[in-house]
């Protein structure tokens, strides 16, 4: 975030944070993003009193046909969610909030956006404007051609200083995110364009750097010298839901590993960066994410557990097959769970097994990051099968915090070791309330800190990598593993890492 | 301790632990270490079924003339300090204990101590003896040298195998320290004479070597490079009470420097022991106070801050000054309280200050050890001034634990940095309780494990160091701060630190 904390605003709730009055116009206003992310933030940020004097909210869709039905869908949604709506706050969001009826088929309504943004200027209400794409990501493209072809963006301007705020994901392949990124960067300067990978807004991924920076122990152990292996895993519980469609084509490889995972994975083993400017950070990971495109893919092909949930009785729920799922093909061979292992080929990290896992259905919600140390114990330990090796855990949710395993004596014994783990936990630790991660996003957007936001080039290289993944999968025929749906995922997934002599540290 | 553990004991208390069946011989049996630590050790061995069939404690002394008022004595005494003596477990402990009336000074009582064991063996009741010296240390030669002369070592043995049990102090310099060595190895061997330092038995003293040997992460970071500066503390909130004539004569530098603070100083920074026998870490223990005895004295002589309490008021307590305690000169000058700041010239420790403070009369009861680890922050965090060094702790006492203190991202902040500590905490967390120290030791001592003891050689080294440093404060009249009773101490103490920009971590 940017140089104004948060923090200091929550403790001093009258101090405004952002000066500069901005307008956020959002495609997509009425879809479930807006209701269930965008919303909500903006309600907490006008609670924390963060936001300026003037905004506006333009929200446009075309589900509802007047500002009070749209407002009143936003009030419902937002009551669903809080366990009461502040009236006070409820009266200053929705004074800024606009309703603006549009079918981004339809050529005309630009027209008449155009005209409103041509009206606001006449009476000095112009702001900058941030275009947010809430949207279905094939529009993402034809929306922003539009808002250049109707000539959108510099109306009161003189230059096209607006920014795109872009969902995930961004493209489905490397082609198509060119493609895109082409189509956006004619219309947006790259500067401007913020892609949204909601996971670097959580909590704990934004600890990894403080975590390795500011601890001058984990600084020296932060090696191929001193860490045994590293474990990054995403496992969730719900299954494809109403996003069937979508997630037949992306899997699991699309959805988490493209983005959410490689970004952790960057973060975790970057090099350190020279500053903690988003330039700097950038840098460094994508020299990780360069170095994994490298990869050659066909040493890796016994690395890879692919899965698919199959039905399943859990108590009285009967749990769908993915098969079964709404809008999936019967036959589909799509992965609902990837586990691998991987090398970065580098000084820091070289001899370093990293191993990735996530998947949809799994028994435990639960995110995280274990990094084992080596096994360096002294000769009189090193057999000792009570020892356990020092482990690191970044929780990233559902519980948030920061644990570390070390062995000590089992007081009263015959020098008997019992590991314990000392934790710290950030959600019950209350200093005070974690920030929803779209409220972080949405006020470091506003205030121009690309820090928690995916560069151009993070995407090409990470897609690089991706596409040539799902390259040996498709054409390979690598074996997909079934398993019962909240079940802990293959039984191959296991043996990947027995093979090693590890276990899953989740 | 030796290979049978007291854990396993504590779980399945009908299994015997020490098979040998053994006498223990008490001089000074009604004395105050003798009621307060040795028979609740032996209650509490008995309770947990750990010794052997056959023992026999046989107090000696001249207070009580039977042994039924012997027993009365005891059993008051323990039951001043358990909530309820068990009549089970005091049924087996007495049954066990036989009184005999003895006056060292008189060579007959030892002539019918004589006739005592002779009575035994006719009887076969001859179990290996261990003579325990827990009388004034004035007499530890003397009561040896009579066992000799009387010849009660080898009654019914072939051999004198018996075992030897000091208490501190050993000698009150290394001259007085060598006279009585030569004495008691003149009549034990060096590998059955026990020397007591009732800290080795320590449940975290014990736990020092285990964190350093089966942690990879704190063996890596265990070195100059790595570690800022090293403390140890022993502070106590009681002053010199009825000890007043032994104290005034040792000052805080032979009761506590001499024996714990180089104790636990060489645990800290010896080398990595081959194993984990007694010899093995006596070896490398010794190579420190060596170390420690080579230092010129003349080169921290700036280093030294030497205290001494007055009177002060806490709350409606008036405090006496120490001049004014029972048995201490109105002028003297004795040090009851000492910091100071030395290093170890080798290559582990090279240029890392070790600081040291024990003292009377101080603030808080609390003993322990902090590692501070040293600066090497990543440049966006060095100037920060929320930021704090990483910090190992271990606890003695009176809490007993282990804490680590890390930089984390205060939640929902703008990188704001909060340091957190993790605690792992041995009294708390009740694995099951932690034994007296005198139950370990004593074990050790019946089952022949040296571990817990100090060697001579250890002794002798410490002495060396401390007569050096004796004779400098004694010559060059250094500086006596006074302090007030239960404060934290002279401020000059902290001043040694804050020269170097440190604190202390107690």
């Amino acid at each position: 975030m940017n140089t104004k904390t948060l923090e200091r605003l929550y403790n001093n709730p009258h101090e405004k944070n952002i000066d500069g009055n901005f307008q956020f116009i959002l495609f997509g206003g009425t879809g479930d993003l807006a209701h269930n992310k965008i919303m909500p933030a903006f309600y907490n940020l006008v609670e924390k009193d963060i936001l300026p004097q003037h905004f506006t909210l333009l929200a446009t869709g075309r589900r509802y046909s007047s500002k009070k039905e749209y407002l009143d869908a936003i009030y419902d949604s937002l009551n669903s969610k809080k366990k009461e709506v502040d009236n006070r706050v409820w009266q200053v969001l929705s004074d800024n909030i606009e309703y603006f009826e549009l079918n981004f088929k339809d050529d005309n309504d630009f027209m008449k956006l155009k005209k409103y943004f041509a009206d606001q200027s006449k009476n000095n209400k112009i702001y900058n404007r941030i275009f947010y794409m809430a949207t279905a990501p094939e529009f993402f493209g034809e929306i922003a051609e539009k808002l250049k072809k109707f000539d959108l963006l510099n109306v009161g301007f003189e230059d096209n200083d607006s920014k795109l705020v872009i969902e995930k994901p961004f493209g489905h392949d490397l082609k198509s995110a060119e493609k895109l990124n082409n189509t956006l960067t004619n219309i947006f300067q790259e500067k401007n364009i913020y892609r949204i990978d909601h996971y670097l807004g959580k909590e704990m991924i934004q600890n990894i750097m403080v975590i390795r920076l500011s601890n001058p122990i984990f600084r020296s152990l932060w090696n191929t010298g001193e860490i045994d292996n590293i474990q990054i895993y995403i496992n969730e519980s719900e299954g494809v839901k109403d996003r069937g469609k979508y997630y037949d084509d992306a899997g699991v490889i699309k959805d988490m590993f493209q983005n959410h995972m490689l970004q952790i994975l960057s973060l975790i083993t970057m090099e350190e960066p020279d500053d903690l400017s988003s330039k700097s950070i950038s840098t460094r990971k994508v020299e990780v994410l360069k170095e994994l495109s490298k990869i050659d893919i066909e040493s890796i092909d016994e690395h890879i557990v692919r899965g698919q949930y199959i039905f399943n009785k859990y108590g009285d729920d009967e749990i769908k097959a993915y098969q079964d799922e709404k809008n999936i093909p019967d036959d589909s061979e799509t992965a609902t769970f990837i586990a691998l292992k991987l090398f970065l080929d580098n000084e820091r990290w070289n001899d370093v097994p990293i191993y990735l896992k996530s998947g949809k259905r799994l028994k435990k919600k639960e995110a995280g990051i274990a990094v084992e140390f080596n096994h360096d114990f002294h000769n009189s330990y090193s057999e000792n099968s009570e020892v356990q090796s020092n482990l690191l855990k970044i929780m990233i949710q559902p519980d948030e915090g920061v644990s570390l395993r070390f062995n000590t004596r089992k007081p009263g014994s015959n020098n008997k070791i019992v590991p314990v783990e000392m934790e710290f936990c950030h959600s019950a630790h209350q200093l005070f309330n974690s920030p929803e991660n779209y409220e972080g996003l949405i006020h470091d957007m506003i205030e121009g800190d690309k820090t928690l936001f995916t560069s151009w080039e993070e995407v090409y290289y990470s897609w690089k990598f991706i596409d040539k993944f799902q390259t040996k999968c498709n054409n390979e025929d690598l074996k997909l593993y079934k398993y019962p749906a909240l079940s802990k995922g293959p039984e191959a997934a296991d043996e990947l890492l027995k093979n090693d002599d590890r276990i899953w540290w989740d």
